[in-house]
């Protein structure tokens, strides 16, 4: 599975913020991979050739082999089936899809064709979140919360595709504490009772509480709020049965275990994915865990709903 | 896997309408399952030992080896576990589970114990879905609506838990057409677009219509309506590229083919129903598709919310 001599062709399709602020640098600094396109209906990439649609960049460059795609979710699915049908590796950035019918989909036809379909979720590689994992495997956990507040006018601006059908509001970075929380506890997670605060101009809500519980009965209570100013949070915190307790800050980037920092490291998400899915197609495998999608669908279902201020960017 | 000479005992948990409406009748009526008790909160079973609850029915009659669940979905989960835990076999109402993640749940731990799990979907004993089926099987089809419309203060009087969270409002009776579009079409279906109206003191939606697409692209179109009146409505019409069309009406008991009518037979679900929990338990399987819930959650999930009057029952 060591880094081959000729590294894997990729193809970029969409070429917004996360692409070019996360998977372009990611990709060039590995040396297993090699970026040779890109391709947006509203942009160009710097230094690359650039096409506008995925088909015209497929054509242009037959040697590429695998296909990162960094659109919004609604649009991934049709994408990512094209993708695959070309007999081409995927990495899906994160959600997978904008419903689990489409990622069930996904994966059923990556198997059928043989390729490697990765379901990224950024945060499951976050500095901190093997160590968490490590320790709540070692204990009888009591309880957890994962809270995740951010101001979305700074980190989400002019995306209007987070409040539209499909797009998930303030689920969009709930999601990224939800893979990190099914990353780090062994069993399923469930919804019980949620939350959903519409404004009456989006079709997604702006602010969320949960109740959930693990299969084993472990209470975890989950708080998105995308209106937070000033202290920006992303934690998640464990408590034992023992009176230990563990927390991740900053997306996982710090770990305190029982209040002493026992790690603080910077984010280095996207390298990780890229070895990651490398790996994957070193070994023909695939890694498609919808079980953070699958959260946000029956919250969807089974949420109370709350009318918010209207939401003006 | 014949009728055994010991017929199955059984229990039923939740004594509402549909238990005293289909599930006592259905019981008594064959030879192979003996009904031997019902728990409820708020009623006691006419002719039968009853019980406040399920756990005070398993100590009084050890000798029941399943459970029929017939009690609102937002309850059903926590009654299930225990009856697998207990090691009986389970006969769950429709919808399975209130969130899909219950719903997976309780198909590991049946897998677990050993034991039989049906989630029911009676609309797929209709007496014209197999003929549908087949019919569907040998045509290349090109298009497919399902129309779900009835009178909701006719059909679920009384019943509040409709339109809290959880109960799902008109896709109640919706994924009753669901359940037999995922049994007549033999590919995945994924929705596309959902328009959600919710009444303003409701949280379930009291109309809905839905683009979705089966995996080999053909379109399907749904709505769903519970403010009929006059004539009710519970069809799918499919159409084939030979010219060919299908109609079942009323919920599958008439099947019209090209415009001529060719089966038309009284409902007689729970019969087909609980004959195949016989078979599943005689011949140690389970049947538990949640394709249909898995539709529900992801039209929750990317669906436009449209504000409807209020509902005043």
């Amino acid at each position: 599975m060591a880094t081959t001599s000729n590294p894997v062709k990729i193809g970029l399709v969409g070429l917004g913020k996360i692409a070019v602020d996360q998977h372009i640098p990611a990709i060039r600094n590995n040396p297993a991979l090699e970026l040779v396109a890109g391709c947006s209906p509203q942009t160009r990439p710097d230094g690359l050739p650039g096409y506008d649609d995925m088909q015209a960049m497929l054509a242009a460059h037959p040697e590429i082999a695998a296909l990162a795609i960094c659109t919004p979710p609604q649009v991934r699915h049709r994408l990512a089936m094209e993708a695959l049908a070309a007999g081409r590796h995927v990495f899906l950035e994160k959600p997978p899809a904008a419903t689990l019918g489409e990622a069930e989909s996904l994966r059923a036809r990556a198997a059928e064709k043989g390729v490697t379909l990765l379901a990224s979720w950024h945060s499951r590689f976050a500095p901190a979140v093997s160590a968490a994992r490590a320790w709540v495997a070692a204990r009888k956990i009591s309880n957890i919360s994962v809270m995740w507040k951010e101001n979305v006018r700074q980190w989400h601006p002019g995306q209007k595709w987070i409040f539209a059908p499909g797009g998930m509001g303030v689920f969009d970075p709930g999601i990224n504490g939800l893979s990190i929380l099914t990353r780090i506890v062994p069993d399923a997670v469930i919804v019980k009772k949620a939350d959903l605060h519409f404004p009456a101009n989006c079709d997604a809500p702006i602010e969320v509480q949960m109740d959930l519980q693990t299969e084993s009965g472990v209470p975890v209570r989950a708080e998105f709020n995308f209106l937070q100013e000033n202290q920006q949070t992303w934690s998640i915190v464990v408590e034992a049965e023992d009176g230990g307790k563990l927390a991740l800050h900053l997306g996982g980037t710090e770990l305190e275990i029982d209040g002493r920092q026992v790690l603080k490291e910077p984010e280095h998400e996207y390298p990780g994915l890229y070895a990651h899915f490398h790996q994957l197609i070193a070994s023909g495998q695939s890694d498609a865990d919808f079980a953070p999608l699958r959260i946000v669908a029956d919250a969807f279902m089974v949420g109370k709903r709350i009318a918010a201020p209207d939401y003006i960017e």
